[in-house]
């Protein structure tokens, strides 16, 4: 404890008197807040202050708050707050199965972002004024500068906008994680400027994010470690994926259009994407870097075999094992990664720029090559687009995600029309299921039709697919035809017998 | 003529060789090739040279090629190619009738893509070698220096990938042009350095594009005029949707959200885009900048008007009165005027920094925010998606306009679930209609719906549209609620009866 002295983590004195427990910082919180708050993926959240500020509803407290994060969280901060109802509405991404469930009952407010544009909303002003920020931390520098712990997300637009500021000083955070960070900030426009990153490795910004210490109304200090979730094993469907898409690379290298150590690579988060990463290890690659959001396992695996030199993301989001792993060897990835803003990590300049090779899962993918990655059955929402959409649009090459069938094979994730789009057709290159790949570049949107069934489509839906694309292509207008009675008749069959078959 | 000495335009007595009839010059286009071209818009599109082409095959030549541009183009190439069966297959824009019939017909493979994508497709090699590019120029420098006309488009990426350069010398295009462009060409990832502009008015580049002077294989002189269209009188639903907008923008500067002379304006091509862009002319704005694709006849106003200081674009698109005025009043249009490449004009990185204030008309857009674009009931393509994507993604605040019917009624431009997404809910900020304005920012899907139909349907469907929402929040699923069976509905009852009603 500081009690009295400042310490390696409170590195001044001025601060004691704001040392507080999580009961007392959690006050300052009102009913009716706006609360933006650190934390990607269950990595880098405010543990303490969200369970005390959970309690005082649970005492029949009314205490509403609008909540604002990078992207998901862990159970203290989305979970328990949303059981407790203290959550009215909610910004930009989400995973815990609590939430997930108070918002398709009707009794959460969300609006499912682009994750790049949630720090612009919160600098322009549009989801109104930023009453409090709660930011994780692993120490706090003499002049306020806070340092972030295993993620940065919207942390530094929180800070910079926020009317208070409550830290926790995380002690299950090791000090060691100092120097990983990579804190830029940019200026509204019209005093933008360009963001100075000509690779993944460039450090452009301090290791702290800036905070005025008069802002700061309390310091708790906590021990409550991140709710990393258990290394799923990668599956056969994952593996087939991962071949296809190496395979294809391997394709571009020897037809001049890839460098030999390709591009930036971008993976989306989860097993399907971690898989895919994994199956680099075996490759031929080496030199390879990644400019993308997280940095989970798979990540590990490829610094240990040398195979990737830089990792770029806003946060580490490894697996139970992977946190001791990360732990017990932080010098060595701390120096082969960089946590940047997530302005930054998903900035739409610098992805283009870099030109990233991005790689997404879907949850149905139409024969157009429209992507839903979000409401299943048109209206059930499952996570949000996350970053998915910052990197697809702007990628050198994009590439999406999914196994062919879902619910033991009563749902096709190829369809004739997605039940709700995320990614457009202008904007999926390459489509990939454990069946095979289809390039879709330069093709006309029925070529895409017949190169996504032929190729990506499981065996059991191949031929109903067929026949709903030529009866289609029998209409009068052949550009992008529909059946409009039946395009969304495989989701309503679905809901109302069980199965697409 | 400049036979037998340099002129004016052909700058050196090197290319005197080169200089050749048009049907000669076509003689270079082989069965098979991939064409690029100047053009965007009805401007600055080669002539001569297509109607050659043209003329080739009504003779009973074999000749198919693909056809790449900026976007539209005139008659003489897309509308007398794609009637004489020369183009097979065309990206990424268009608005000719006889193009979009053999688009819709099934007759031409037509990708429609974001304009922003097609200078890195060149460069990536995504379209495979281009083997010819058909260039309109006002003049020819000794070096090989391209001098643009009305338009620039994808002409550097189409000089500097193709194997055969033609040159369409038009001397209908004024001398006095030139100076007005400035060409700044990015290098593929991953050598690629920040686009170094800051503000609308930054000239980056030359005033020309460089060429490998062994690359043209013919100069063409020509005299045929850009094919502009008589300028639309401006009606009463556009002038109340411009109206909607302004006051919009003034409440935004009122609360702090914009700055006095607002941000660069970004409008779409077409007569509502006009008349959005003509209501300022009569408002209190001043010290105005436009960072957009298309210069119309509204900015010669606003210029005339002392409102807009700088417009970027990589066109000039005026009516038929509007190019004369252009004409007569160059010095003072080219003085406050810059047009750039489409890959600059369009680009993500330059358009997010900016802040551009996105304005572009939809075809349809859904109770949740979803914009269709391009395609009528699902599936007949109208012209594109163009720049849209671009500008909107990246945009301080992206707005979509459309009148809130169509078809004297029979269509409601506002549905519960659009036939096409070519916008995202996540992309779509502001809904305007002659009805009204829906600012979305932060709401959730079923307070955008309830706003959406408020504000901006047409009485006749509001009734409708909220019975459809009623009984989809009737579902168990609360989070963006559709009927499965009904989304489409509306559509497909107009296809059957021809109203929706």
């Amino acid at each position: 404890m500081s009690i009295g002295m400042k310490s390696e983590r409170i590195r001044s004195e001025a601060f004691l008197a704001k040392v507080m427990s999580a009961e007392q910082a959690a006050k300052f919180i009102n009913d009716g807040d706006v609360v933006a708050t650190s934390g990607f993926t269950p990595s880098g959240y405010p543990k303490a202050v969200p369970l005390a500020l959970a309690e005082r509803a649970k005492n029949g407290e009314k205490v509403e708050i609008t909540l604002i994060t990078g992207a998901s969280v862990g159970p203290e901060l989305d979970g328990t707050l949303a059981e407790a109802g203290v959550i009215k509405r909610r910004f930009p991404y989400q995973t815990d199965g609590k939430m997930r469930n108070n918002i398709n009952a009707g009794n959460i407010k969300y609006a499912d972002m682009h994750l790049s544009h949630v720090p612009q909303y919160i600098e322009y002003g549009f989801f109104g004024d930023i009453d409090v920020a709660i930011i994780e931390a692993i120490a706090i520098n003499p002049d306020g500068g806070i340092v972030p712990s295993t993620s940065v997300g919207i942390s530094p637009q929180a800070i910079r906008n926020a009317k208070k500021v409550i830290i926790e000083i995380n002690s299950s955070q090791p000090l060691a994680l100092e120097g990983v960070h990579d804190i830029y900030i940019t200026e509204k426009p019209p005093f933008r400027k360009p963001i100075p990153i000509e690779a993944t490795a460039d450090r452009i910004g301090t290791t702290y994010i800036p905070c005025d210490p008069d802002k700061i109304v309390a310091i708790v200090e906590t021990d409550i470690t991140d709710k990393v979730r258990p290394l799923g094993e990668i599956d056969e469907d994952s593996k087939k994926i991962s071949k296809h898409i190496i395979k294809f690379f391997e394709g571009e290298v020897a037809a001049g259009r890839l460098p030999e150590n390709l591009l930036p690579l971008q993976s989306g988060v989860g097993s399907v994407a971690n898989a895919v990463m994994a199956g680099l290890v075996e490759s031929k690659f080496t030199n390879l870097t990644c400019y993308t959001e997280v940095i989970q396992d798979c990540m590990f695996d490829l610094i240990d075999a040398g195979k990737v030199t830089m990792a770029s993301g806003t946060s580490f989001t490894p697996s139970s094992e992977g946190q001791v792993r990360l732990y017990n060897n932080i010098d060595l990835y701390t120096k082969h990664c960089v946590l940047r803003p997530m302005e930054i990590s998903n900035n739409p300049e610098v992805a283009r720029r870099l030109g990233v090779l991005s790689m997404n899962t879907a949850i149905e993918i139409d024969m157009y090559g429209h992507v839903n990655s979000t409401n299943i059955m048109g209206s059930r929402m499952m996570n949000g687009i996350g970053g998915s959409g910052d990197f697809t649009r702007n990628a050198y090459i994009s590439i999406f995600t999914t196994v062919s069938t879902a619910k033991n094979g009563d749902i096709s994730s190829i369809v004739p029309m997605v039940s709700h789009v995320d990614h457009t057709e202008h904007d999926v290159q390459v489509v990939v299921t454990e069946q095979g790949l289809a390039d879709l570049r330069g093709l006309s949107p029925r070529e895409r039709a017949r190169a996504i069934i032929e190729n990506c489509a499981h065996p059991d839906y191949k031929a109903k697919l067929t026949d709903y694309l030529d009866r289609a292509e029998a209409l009068p207008t052949k550009h992008e035809s529909h059946l409009l009675n039946e395009a969304l008749s495989w989701h309503a069959k679905f809901v109302e017998t069980g199965s697409m078959k």
